[in-house]
C-alpha cells in the first residue's frame, strides 16, 4: 500500500504508485521486444509501443488485481494486452485514411515515419500480439481465467465494442449525435477496453464473480467519464462525438462527476484495497493530460 | 469416409468431401453473423467473409480434426479463426497503400465498396472475431487445446509469420530475393497459417503430441506447395517473392513435387485416416485455381 501522510490523514500516494507500476509495465515492453527481430516492422511496432504513453490501462489492471489480494504479476498478461491493442488501434486511427495525423506524443505518427502500409502492418500485428501474451501459459494464473480473458479482450476489442465504436464515430455525422448516441459510442470505443484491463487484471489474480461484476461496472463509470475529461481537456474539438460539442461544458463537467461518484460507489465493498483504483478513477476524470 | 470407386479401387471423393464441408463452414458463418448488428461494419466484414471463397483452410483444420478420430463440431472454433484472419488479411492487403486491388474473387474489394476506413477497420475486427471465436468455452474441447491453439494462431497471425511475412514481402526489392528468402516468406505469409489450422484441428480433437509435430511438417509442407502452386498458376507475375520469378517454372515445379512427396510422408502413419488430407494436399499442390 502505497499511503503518505498529508495533515496527519493517511492518503494513496498516488504519484509514487504510477511511478513503480509504470516502469513495471515498461520493463515487461522492453523484455518482450527483446526477443523479436530488429527489422523495419519490429521497429515500427516498437515506435508507439515502447516510448509508451501513461500507461494508464495496464497500470489499472495491476490495481485491479492488488484490489483483490493478488499480485501485480499475475496482471501482466492482460495489463500488456490492452496495451498493445490500445497501441494498435492509435496507430490506425492515425492513419491517412482515418484521422490523419501526422504527430502523437510528440513524434511522428508510425505511417509518417514508416508509410502507410507499415503502420497497417504494425497495427495488425500489434493486435496479434496482445493476444499472444495473454493465451501463454502463466504458472500463476489459472487457465480459465486466461482463455475467459482473452474471450473478453476479443469482445472489447472488435466490431462490437473499440472498433464498432470507433465506425460509428466515423460513419456519423453531426446531426445524428444525441446524449444516447454519444454514451454509446464512448461505452465502446473507451469503456470497454478500461473495463476489460480492470476486470481481466482481477479475474487473473483470482477475484470471485460478485468483485468481477462490480468491479465491470466500476470500469464502465470510470471509462466513460476518462473520455468526457479528455473531450473537456480538447474544449474546442468540433470531433462529431465530442462530450463538449453534444452536451455543452457544465452538462459534461456534471455527468464526468456523477459517473466518478458511481463508480466509487461500485467499489466501496472493497474498502481500504480499493485505495488504488479510486486514486487512478478520480486522476483519469481530473487529470490535466 | 468418403470412399468413391474409381477403376475397382477405392479412392477418395474430395469433390463430395468438399463440398459437405465447406457447406458446415458455410453453415457456420452465416449462423455466427446473424448475432452480429446490420451497420456499415457489419456488411463490410460480411462482403468478403460470407459468399467466401474455396474455404480451404477450414476444411484442412476439419479434415485434420477427423485424420485423428475426431468430429468436424470439434474443430470449428479453429477452422472459422483461420478464415477470419485469412479473410481480414486479404482485406488488408488489397488497401490501396497495399497492393491496390479493385477486384477480389469477381466483386469490388472491401475498401472500394465501403471507403478505405472501413475496410481497415472491417479487418481490425475480423481479426479480433477470430480470437473471440476460438477462446469461446466449448463442450466437446479442453481448455487447455483451445487456450495453446489460440496461443499458435496468435504467433501465426502476427510479426513473427503472417504480418511479417507480408512486411518483408513489402520491403524486399527484385535483387534481394533469392531461393532461401523466398521460402522464408512464403513460410511465414502462407504456410504457418495453414499449418495451425491443421494442428489446431487435430489439437482440438484431443490428438497427442507425436501426431501435432507430424501434423505441423506436414502443414508446413503443404503450405509451401500451395504458394508455389499459386505462383505457377499466375506464371507472369513480376511479384518480388513469386517462386516463378525467383526460380524459374521448371525449378518452382519440381520444389512443389518434392514438398508434396515430403508432406505425404510427414503422415504415412495415419495411414487411410490420412486420406482427406493427402486429397486436399493434392487438390491444393494441382488445381486450377
Amino acid at each position: 500500500m502505497n499511503l503518505a501522510t498529508q495533515n496527519g490523514v493517511a492518503t494513496f500516494d498516488l504519484h509514487a504508485y504510477l511511478e513503480a507500476r509504470t516502469k513495471q509495465v515498461n520493463g515487461f515492453f522492453e523484455q518482450w521486444m527483446a526477443s523479436r527481430s530488429e527489422g523495419v516492422l519490429a521497429q515500427a511496432i516498437r515506435h508507439l509501443l515502447l516510448p509508451g504513453g501513461k500507461r494508464f490501462r495496464p497500470v489499472l489492471a495491476i490495481a485491479a488485481a492488488e484490489a483483490v489480494g493478488g499480485r501485480a504479476e499475475q496482471a501482466l498478461p492482460i495489463a500488456a494486452a490492452v496495451e498493445l491493442i490500445h497501441t494498435y488501434s492509435l496507430i490506425h486511427d492515425d492513419l491517412p485514411c482515418m484521422d490523419d495525423d501526422d504527430e502523437r506524443r510528440g513524434q511522428p505518427t508510425v505511417h509518417v515515419a514508416y508509410g502507410e502500409a507499415i503502420a497497417v502492418l504494425a497495427g495488425d500485428a500489434l493486435q496479434a500480439m496482445a493476444f499472444e501474451v495473454l493465451t501463454r501459459r502463466h504458472e500463476d494464473v489459472s487457465i480459465e481465467a486466461l482463455l475467459a480473458t482473452a474471450h473478453d479482450l476479443a469482445r472489447a476489442a472488435g466490431d462490437l465494442n473499440l472498433v464498432g465504436g470507433q465506425a460509428d464515430d466515423i460513419l456519423f455525422g453531426a446531426d445524428d449525435v444525441d446524449a444516447a448516441r454519444l454514451e454509446s459510442v464512448h461505452r465502446r470505443k473507451t469503456a470497454a477496453l478500461i473495463a476489460v484491463a480492470i476486470v481481466g487484471g482481477a479475474r487473473l489474480a483470482g477475484a470471485d464473480v460478485l468483485t468481477l461484476q462490480r468491479l465491470q461496472r466500476f470500469g464502465e463509470c470510470m471509462g466513460l467519464a476518462f473520455q468526457i475529461a479528455d473531450d473537456l481537456l480538447d474544449e474546442t474539438s468540433e470531433e462529431v462525438c465530442s462530450s463538449v460539442r453534444v452536451l455543452g461544458v457544465a452538462a459534461a463537467r456534471a455527468r464526468c462527476e456523477e459517473l466518478l461518484a458511481q463508480a466509487f460507489d461500485e467499489i466501496a465493498e472493497l474498502g481500504e484495497c480499493g485505495a488504488a483504483l479510486r486514486a487512478l478513477a478520480e486522476f483519469a476524470v481530473r487529470r490535466e493530460r
